[in-house]
Parts: structure tokens; sequence; C-alpha cells
């Protein structure tokens, strides 16, 4: 199979006058040809399946900092050298620790002596409610509700943030970004003024009554109070019991905390170029997952992806012009200190960054890429892009969401995160449905082969 | 909701002077208000989730002849009652029935008395085995290799298609299309040439042991043989079996039969159009399914689009200037005689169609329409899907794909396929594993509202 590639990209070029990727002629020019090897080769050729088996049902979850995480790291490398890249090492990463603890539970108490349990997870970096921890709720809508609210209505209580992401914007990832805040910064605010803990809305457009974890902070000075993500049919529950009785209590018990930094590894495989070694372009995802469900889609989908770009450059013998670097990062999900270390230690070294790819989206059909850079540089991207038309991958639009790789932001040329549709995505984000049935490996394969194919013209022909 | 709505769109279009879509600017002018409108509220008003858990789980696959299938007609027809079109009717339709029988299974005897079970489904309309069918095999991966091979190879055995989809196409359906011929035909070409039964390798790019039916064929003068789809792990073990003992013999036993036909229904309703009502636009799928899963995706996803097209018109109180058909066809899996019976009484009837445009692509996230009509047309369909471009759905291609408006071409002046993303379709089509859990209530969604919006726009401005 090997061989038989490299023979017809050989004999292709040896015949072809023209490399150029400007004005190419789909389906004639050689670029053209390697593009559709890299497609055909990743939907026919792929180990794609059995690498998605291994890290979600032999590992499991990944969470920063624990055994699974350090196994996926050992996993990642081995696979690496397997696939002969000319050099693969580890990078030394410092990371926080969070555990969940055994216990998590909640319920409505009705008044009447009843009580109504609801699907809670803590929301990732929480402190513990210190035993059962029982209290009034206060439901918040927006930002502008909370702060217009006198201290006394809420000192003591719980806040309860409700604002469903919008079920009716075309892009759900748009609507998460739109109400990742209360997740974000539900628990500073609502200590600010008073709150004894924060309840907040899973950020799904599914009703149903599987949570949904996340990122959370706490600012200096202001006290750390217990944050939990309610399911969506939990959190109409609790708005509907609150509306029959203003004053119910709601009971939270959950055993999490932050635990001591501990040190960890991103993993980098590397090809050299053949022209400009000294020149870089990464392709990378995340390692590590939250502690739920089996981070299938978030992000095992990178991961895989990331392995199958490095095999597609070796297996169909594609010798790059810039050096790719294959970059698996680790803790994205709770500081993305992976990423921070990895472009802290590039622009200590100087090194010369072209682009920065990433797919951390969810790995189903891919549609383009999120872009970042010096507008001059978007025109070469698009260019690029359209090689990509026949499978549909060819969008680019601004706004890269590429966690770990945007703070390479000034220090690459352009950052590109593989857009997605995301319309299955946040039924299953940061939650226990995270798991390998829902992905389709074909649309896992065009996100890896879309990669490849950026990485490789931008190596090509620079931007 | 629905007087807030009808309240915008009048005050836009009272201070708007053209609502010409040629030259459309999107997001001002008062055709994409109104688009955007339909997709908000599909995206977030519909009943499409109930809808399609009624479908599958309650009423479950819908084979035609079947009560199943009976419960289905009825349930559209009260759904459209319900929501107040214009006119609600049945037209009778003449259908095939077919019975899988209570048993089906087979077996490879691999020579030295152990046997290897095979998972295997009758294609639908195959004859029975007359109890238990044991012979040698003949496996054929191309036409050519059937054609050339002298009968007495043939001769008393099974012929064994096992010419794989070839998964490094970009679109799977192309694979589809040109790997079915072996299911449809197989048998006949298998007869022609003495052979007692035909084995398809299943239709899918999935390996797994959950075999695909689908329609077959029998010719006129040519002796009727059984015919079964293999599971693709099933095909690949009786393959392999092969190569190791030519001699083998293959045991099958199928108690399907052909019924007498019987009379069942297409479900047609009706708004009518204010200025041009003797026109028409239509918008359809089909109602009945495979005997095995639950029809969720094939098709429906189809039938709750085209229910849910009906309720983005009633809500939104779109007027529209022709007349909009929605239709409900039967027995599209084994004849599509309700399709043909439309067209019939249409062209009996001389009505003028514009548009037919049909959903039974699989109910993914939809990418745009697949066309047949006069090139002159193409234009104006473009200039229409251009409104999609913000929810992905805006590509027209060529060669649609649509069963049931198949038979209008000639008598409606363009026939339009919903086109979707098919990497799941064939994963899941025809087979067991065609439940509901597979849909995407907003990919579902989007496709309703581009079928909405198309229908919209054409009765606005005809082609």
């Amino acid at each position: 199979m090997k061989f038989r590639y490299w023979f017809c990209i050989s004999v292709v070029l040896f015949f072809c006058k023209s490399l150029s990727a400007q004005g190419h002629s789909i389906d004639k020019d050689p670029d053209s040809i390697i593009v559709r090897h890299i497609f055909e080769e990743s939907l026919s050729g792929t180990e794609i399946p059995e690498h998605l088996y291994y890290l979600t049902k032999k590992i499991g979850h990944r969470i920063s900092g624990s055994a699974q995480a350090e196994r996926a790291v050992k996993w990642i490398e081995h696979q690496l050298r397997a696939l002969e890249a000319d050099t693969v090492y580890l990078q030394p990463v410092k990371i926080p620790v969070w555990t969940r603890g055994a216990k998590e539970r909640a319920f409505i108490q009705t008044g009447n002596g009843n009580v109504q349990t609801v699907s809670v997870l803590a929301l990732g970096g929480s402190v513990s409610t210190q035993g059962a921890l029982s209290a009034e709720v206060v439901e918040i809508r927006s930002w502008e509700e909370l702060n217009e609210m006198p201290e006394e209505k809420i000192k003591g209580k719980f806040v309860f943030y409700n604002r469903a992401m919008d079920a009716s914007m075309p892009d759900p990832f748009d609507a998460y970004l739109e109400a990742v805040d209360q997740r974000s910064i539900g628990a500073i605010e609502a200590a600010r003024k008073g709150a004894v803990g924060a309840l907040v809305r899973s950020l799904t457009l599914a009703k149903d009554n599987s949570p949904h974890t996340g990122a959370m902070q706490y600012a200096e000075n202001v006290r750390k109070v217990p944050a939990a993500a309610l399911s969506t049919l939990g959190a109409d529950a609790l708005s509907k019991a609150l509306k029959e009785n203003p004053t119910l209590k709601f009971s939270l018990e959950m055993h999490c905390s932050p635990q001591p930094d501990v040190l960890s590894h991103n993993v980098i495989a590397e090809i050299k170029g053949n022209y400009y070694p000294e020149e870089f372009i990464t392709i990378g995802a995340h390692t590590d997952t939250w502690d739920v469900g089996e981070g299938a889609s978030d992000d095992a989908s990178g991961i895989v992806q990331t392995i199958e770009a490095l095999r597609l450059f070796k297996t169909l013998n594609l010798v790059p012009k810039r050096s790719i670097r294959f970059i698996f990062y680790m803790n994205e999900e709770s500081g993305a200190h992976g990423g921070k270390e990895y472009a802290s230690e590039a622009r200590k070294k100087g090194e010369i960054h072209l682009a920065s790819i990433e797919s951390d989206a969810g790995g189903f059909q891919p549609v383009g890429f999120r872009f970042d850079g010096a507008p001059e540089t978007i025109q070469q991207v698009q260019k690029y892009s359209s090689f990509l038309s026949l499978y549909g991958i060819d969008g680019i639009k601004e706004n890269q969401r590429g966690v770990d790789i945007a703070p390479m932001k000034g220090a690459s040329e352009v950052l590109l995160s593989l857009d997605c549709e995301s319309h299955r995505l946040f039924d299953i984000h940061h939650s226990a449905l995270d798991t390998l049935d829902k992905l389709n490996f074909r649309e896992v394969s065009l996100g890896a082969a879309a990669m490849t194919t950026m990485a490789y013209l931008i190596s090509e022909y620079g931007l």
C-alpha cells in the first residue's frame, strides 16, 4: 500500500511542471492528487476505529492527574514511536488536580416532607459542601437580574443560574459560548452577594437527566462556594417547584476537592522538514478529559486524528518542506497548562511557527476551519481550503476556538481550529453520554485528512 | 407565539418595498427575515422529537401492507387534521405485500462437521427456501467475473456477491448506488446461470453482524431463487472459509413469501395558494419502511419533517401564492406504488406542478438539495438555496435521489430531493440498527426548515 501510493505520487510529480497551489485545477494538478490520496487513505486504511476503542473503552475517561491520563500519555507515545516519527518526546507540564470524591447527591425539599431527587455533577474545581448543604434557592436568568437583586435576598441561599442555551441559534457552539459564563464565573458572582453555593443549568440543548460538568473559576478574596451542574430536567423541576414554593430548600452534598499540583506531560512527535526544518506547523488535540463518560468526542476524536495525521504523512511518504509537529496537550479541561507550557517554551526558544492547528470541536462532520491570524494570511488559507471542497470541509470562519493553541497567538502566524457540525456535540459534552457510540469513524477520518491537507499545503507553500 | 410572529412579519413587509428574492441581502430583506423565522421556529418550537418517538417507538417498523403501516397512515392523517390544513385526504394505492416469516437462519458447513452461524436477512420480495437449502458457494466480485464463468461452475450453487461498497469514495451514498445492483438483480443473474440462490454482502461500510435488507427483483421467464443479505462480518467469514475450502456448503433457511396485493393509501394535505391555487409545490416522504429496526432514519425523519413543514406554514401564518401539498407516500421500499399513483393521477388531471420535493436521504445534517429539471431552472433554485447558506444547506447538486418523486419527471418543472450527510446513514440503512437514537432532532428540524423555505420561495416567485 505504502509503496504503491508513493510510486503513483512520484510519477505524477515527475510529469507535472507546476506544483503551485494557486490556481489549481481540482483533479489534475499534483496537489489535488495528493489531497485525494490523503482522503482515500484515511477513509479506507485508517486505524481510527481501533484507536478510538482503545482510548475510550480500554483507558476510559482521563481527567488531569489521574492514572488513566498517564496511561493515555504512555499509549500515545507508543503509537508515535511505532509510526516512526523523526522525534518523539515528552514535555513536562505542572497541572492542577481535582477529584470528585465518592458521593454526589441533591434533592428538592418540596416543603410537605417530600423530596425530589435531582441529577447533579460538581463543576470541575469546586470545593466540597462539607456534608449536606441545605438552603433556599434564588433563580436567576440574567446577570442584570443578579446585579439588581439586593444582597439580603441572596445571602445564605443558593444562586440557581437557569439561563438556557438558545436553541434557535444556527450553531449550538455559539449558544454554548453565550451561556458558559454562568458555569465559569457563577460561583464567584454568587459568593460576592453572600450565597452559599451556585447551581448551574447544564449547558446542553437536550432535555434529559444527564448533567454536564466543566471548568469553573474562583477569585482571590472571594469566598469559595461549591458549584454544581443540574441536569436540564432537574433544572426545569427546580424552577417549577420554586414557582409553587419560593421558600423551598435545596439540599446538595458533594465530596469533591482540589488536590496538590502534579507533574504530567505533553507528548510531541516531529517530522523534520526537508527545506525549512526550523519552521513549524503543529497539529494537536488534548489528552485529558472530564471524569465522566469516555471522553470520546472531547477529545479522543482529536487525539486519534492527530495520530492519523502522522500516519498519513508516513504512509503516503509525504515529505514536508517545513517541520510538522504533532502535539498531545495535557490539561486542556482545567487550565490548559499543557497549551500554555508549549507556547511558553516555543516563545523562549524563538521558534518560528507558521500555523497551529487543533482538533477539539467534537469530531463530528468537519465543515472547515476557524481562523485567527493576520488578515493578509486568510486568503492563502482559503486557497488551501478550496482543496477540501469535495468533502464539504472548505469553510473558513473567524474566531478560532482551540483552547490549547490560543496561547500561541502572536507567536504563530495563524491559528486554525477544526470546525465541525455541533448539533450532536452539546447533547453529550462533558457528560456521561460522551461515549464511543456517538462518533462516526468516517467523520473522524475526514477531520484527520483535512488537518493533514492543511498542514501539508502550508508546509509546501507557506503563508 | 403564532400571533407575535405574524405581527413581526407583517410590520416588516409593510415597510419594505421590494420582496424580490433576487439580489436579496441576507438579514435585511423580508424573505431573509421569514427564512430566519422558519428556522428559529423549527429549532425551538418543533414537535419533531415527540413525533419521531411516536412513529418509531409506539408504532415501530411499518412495512407495506402491515398493521403498523396502516396505523401510521391514520396517525399521519390525524396530525394533518390537527394542524388544520385546508384539505386532508387519502389517495388509494394498490400495493404488493411480502412477509418475512418466522424463521431465518444460515450457516457455513466448514467440512469437518463444524458449522459457523452467519447473520442473514431475506431480501425484500424473496421467495422462501422451502426448508433448509444447502449448496456450494461461488464468490463473485464483479459482473464480468460472473459473465465469464461457465454455467457448470455455478449450476446448483449459491452465487455470493461480495463486492464491498468503496469506502474511499467521498459520499457513501455514491458508493451505495455503485454497489446496489448486486442486491437488485443478483438473484436474476444468478438464476440465469442455474444457481439455487443469491447471497449478497450487506450494503454498508460498517463491519458488524447486522445484515441490511432491501428491494430485489425477479424477471419473467427466469426462475425465482431465494436471496439473502449477509452481514459484512458474515460475508468476510464466508469469503475466508471459501479460501480454505472452496467446496464447503452453505445452508440457508428462510420462510418469507410474497402475498396478495392489498389496498393502502397515500396521505395528502393541502394549503391553498392565494394567487395561483391551481399550481402546486409538493413536499413529501414515505410512510412505509422495511420490517426491521424502527424505520427512524428511513423514513420517519422525512415523515416528521413533512408534518413539520405544514406546521411551520401554519404557525408562521405563511400564506403561499401557489398551493402546497404535503404527501406521505405508501410503498416506497418495494415498488414505489404510492409515488407512481400520485404521479399518474396528477398527469391524468393535467395538474401544474412547479416542484416536487422529497426527504428520503436519512434525516442527518442537511447540506442542500439534489436537483432534476430543465437547466434554465437551476439558477433560480440556486438563488433560493442561497437563503440557506447560514445553515450550511445551500448546496445544489445534480442527480436527484427521491424515489417517490421520480415518476413526476416531466410532469413537475423540478424535482428536489433533500441532500444530507450520508456517513452515518449506511451504517443503519434497512437494518435493525435504524432506530431513534441514531437521529439528532436539530438535524431533522433543519431539514424540515430547508424544505419549507424552498417550497415557500418557489411558491412566492416561481421558477
